[in-house]
């Protein structure tokens, strides 16, 4: 039986719908305890890796924008869905959508006359009261509103990707980065897009957090990768447009040879290569991930190359995680174009303005992976095996007892932890379900301080994922988890074991 | 001579006005590569503490809401500042700032007649051009948007605060907590302000950073709090209501005695005290603040009592740098009235409505107070004294040459530092420049892997604030850095001292 992840989430506080108490609204969710905690750390491991191990610079910009970095890219003129509403309830469909529901087959690359004919010959009515349904239209889906009050205000836009606001800064990026191509640079954050629909849960917000990648770079050559020798031999599931138009299925391919036979640059390759270990390193299932290359006729037009990770999910399908795109030179000679600002960089006597590599993740879908990757059910035991690089608890200490001094004993074995870096929790209560609570939260260790413990300064700490037990000194606790946590001491070996 | 933070901000790209290639907007900074990581670290550092020291829960619930919320809070019928217009060139001005600035009193306090009369009686004109100005109003701070398209749309608001997003889930919090009080919950995030006419950088923003903690407490009573004792004894500058009113000026008062005296309760007290400490840590000049409480006509009118933590700049004066507030039941109650959901809790027998203890946090002002407070000028060295648990980088590394296999094992030794979880940079270059880079970015430690290195597996490390250096072994180096960090070693005793 499949566990409905988006119920546990509810119950157990992960996420749950916004404005509750008012009814709620469509495409907005609030994380909770356990939730924000996930996040926090699924995006700490985005950040590190991309600033610790590919160079790259943080970047953090404001969220509501004016509207001329909009005009530059497009999003004012075509960042759309077609709209139709009921002229009898109101309800807006999107039209493309209503389509393939009844026709069962895809509406992408329809135009919009297309689509008006289709809903029209197939007698498409609104699904929500049957009522008749207007005239489809282009709604743009940025969410606008005014800066500034009285008859000087302008127009404001709440961002719908965070990559123009780092590609505005790029000459102030380029001094800070002395100069010298590429020049990675990563940004995290809320972005925006207002749904005509919404459906899906944590899959299709309006309000949803993304950390995207800019990588800017000599506009020809430079397509080697220094790091690409680190990934080319590793085997992944890949879908190439060739094999699309064949109507061929994904099939194993090192990454090597999605550059040798010319699918893709080495820049791309490392990129999917190294987002694919990323989403494994999250626990994330990866017999469920493949690549995908964007068909010709699906791509951005400013593009030459853009490919998806996918995850197939047992509840929502195809779900995309990250999307790696090279968008050419045309981000920064539209903003060139419309700013009147130079953007070429000069570099060893050749003038160009950069090209660009964006690996583009969202954040909310990545961790609806994680959760559904990890649910486990166990006799009556359910669990998310989540691993400690994410969890949100790593472990949890608990006093058997609310007296006889457990209790303070068992905080001081909490704040050493804590002071040691680990992301830990302190309950009292009773055991079983102290650790049953722990198993849903998926904290992946527990420790329990007991009248032992005064004697022999000891603690059980339990493995989740087996209900085994050791028994370990408390001064060595930290070394010890940290060493099981990184897979350098099996748990059997992490000390005494105790019978369960 | 004292240093514009924000031009030294500005030059080596901590921050700078948003937009700038499009012109720029009032009330939008961008933070830059080391801005965005010292915001980072501050706001660890007020997570970690909440969540691990005061054991309170992380929430993350949208920026772009429903009206519904701020209608129950009363933002939308008052959350607003006095515009009036130049009837000419349409600048916006705050009515009461334009009073001000004229008669240099303050406008605390003055309906919209009395600065009307104000206006009409000074003969105030436009600041820009000189015109005549129009009709003061009462202008509403939020931004406002549509979410969802068509005849079904609905209004969205930007929040104005986290905090009525944290209360509009209080019931699923309670029960996540497992229906104890008092509980508490941190989230953290950004918010919005439509300011009239924002200036003073950084410290107006009309999209700012917030961490803003939420108590729900017992109505009546629980207002002893369990680590009072930590903080009684502690002497801080404290300016009371009752002083205000004599005329007084703040002085010098033991936490304790703040409760004794009865200015406030001790959980107040005891938030006011870790606000306090908090910021010392940040490396905030504690002789810059002081605590104040809002005078009775100040105060909002549902709060029974709330204090500032007040910071005194070199450039802008008075900065808030957080609030803390009793806002009494009102919140939850104006909720349960609007919502029709109940918000009462039922503990030992006694229904009632939880009360709310506010310690809302600014991050952006804090993050410039750190700048101001740490610029040192030495000779002809600039140079951030940022204390390692908030500077952007704590350690960075560099070869001393770029050749001869340095950078290579320059590169496993900043490999193994970010794996011990520091925050490192790689560099390379001239060594002088490297060190005086680092200066500005305010990292206490660099490590120079030299010819020697490579015999005697020793690096050079030097310390930011007096350039002493000493020679560490390569093994010995994260725990070295780490117990300096801690100040459980001087850095004197950390390695084999070299001449300067």
């Amino acid at each position: 039986m499949a566990v409905n992840v988006m119920d546990v989430a509810k119950r157990r506080g992960f996420f749950w719908p916004s404005f509750e108490i008012y009814g709620s609204c469509g495409g907005f969710y609030t994380y909770g305890p356990l939730g924000a905690l996930l996040k926090l750390r699924i995006e700490k491991m985005l950040r590190d890796h991309y600033i610790n191990k590919e160079g790259c610079l943080l970047l953090e910009a404001p969220v509501l924008t004016t509207e001329d970095p909009w005009v530059a890219s497009g999003h004012v003129e075509s960042f759309t869905d077609m709209n139709v509403e009921c002229t009898k309830c109101g309800e807006p469909h999107r039209a493309d959508q209503l389509l393939e529901e009844k026709t069962g087959k895809s509406s992408e690359g329809l135009s919009l006359s297309e689509i008006v004919g289709g809903l029209k010959s197939q007698g498409i009515k609104c699904t929500k009261c049957g009522g008749e349904l207007g005239e489809p239209y282009d709604y743009n889906l940025m969410f606008r509103t005014y800066i500034g009050p009285g008859k000087n205000k302008i127009t404001g836009c709440l961002r719908p990707e965070t990559a123009q606001t780092t590609y505005m800064p790029f000459r102030r990026l380029f001094e800070i980065g002395r100069k010298k191509l590429p020049l990675g640079v990563i940004q995290l954050g809320r972005s925006y897009r207002n749904e005509i629909s919404p459906r899906q849960g944590l899959l299709r917000l309006r309000e949803f957090s993304q950390a995207e990648v800019q990588f800017f770079m000599e506009s020809e050559g430079a397509k080697k990768h220094p790091m690409f020798g680190r990934v080319k031999r590793r085997k992944l599931s890949a879908l190439t447009k060739g094999d699309q138009k064949k109507g061929a299925k994904e099939k194993p391919m090192t990454v090597d040879d999605l550059v040798r036979k010319k699918h893709t640059n080495e820049w791309i390759a490392y990129h999917l290569a190294t987002a694919w270990e990323l989403f494994e390193k999250m626990g994330i299932d990866p017999g469920r991930l493949r690549l995908r290359q964007h068909k010709d006729d699906e791509r951005s037009f400013y593009s030459s190359d853009t490919w998806d990770v996918e995850y197939m999910s047992d509840v929502f399908g195809k779900i995309e995680l990250v999307g790696i795109a090279a968008r050419t030179d045309y981000d920064l000679r539209r903003h060139q174009e419309f700013s009147k600002q130079n953007m070429e960089v000069n570099i060893e006597g050749k003038t160009f303005i950069p090209h660009v590599i964006e690996v583009a993740y969202g954040v909310d879908r990545p961790l609806y992976c994680v959760m559904e990757s990890n649910v486990k059910i166990a006799g009556d035991r359910v669990y998310f095996s989540f691993p400690p690089s994410v969890s949100p608890y790593q472990v949890a200490v608990f006093p058997l007892v609310r007296k006889d001094g457990l209790p303070k004993l068992a905080r001081e074995v909490y704040d050493a932890l804590t002071a040691a870096g680990f992301y830990a929790l302190y309950d009292q209560g009773f055991i079983g379900k102290l650790y049953y609570r722990q198993d849903e939260a998926g904290t992946p260790f527990c420790v329990t301080v007991d009248y032992d413990t005064k004697k022999d300064r000891s603690v059980t700490l339990r493995n989740r994922d087996d209900q085994k037990q050791v028994r370990v000194k408390v001064k060595d606790l930290p070394e010890v988890l940290g060493k099981v946590m990184n897979g350098q001491l099996a748990f059997s070996k992490a000390g005494k074991p105790l019978k369960g």
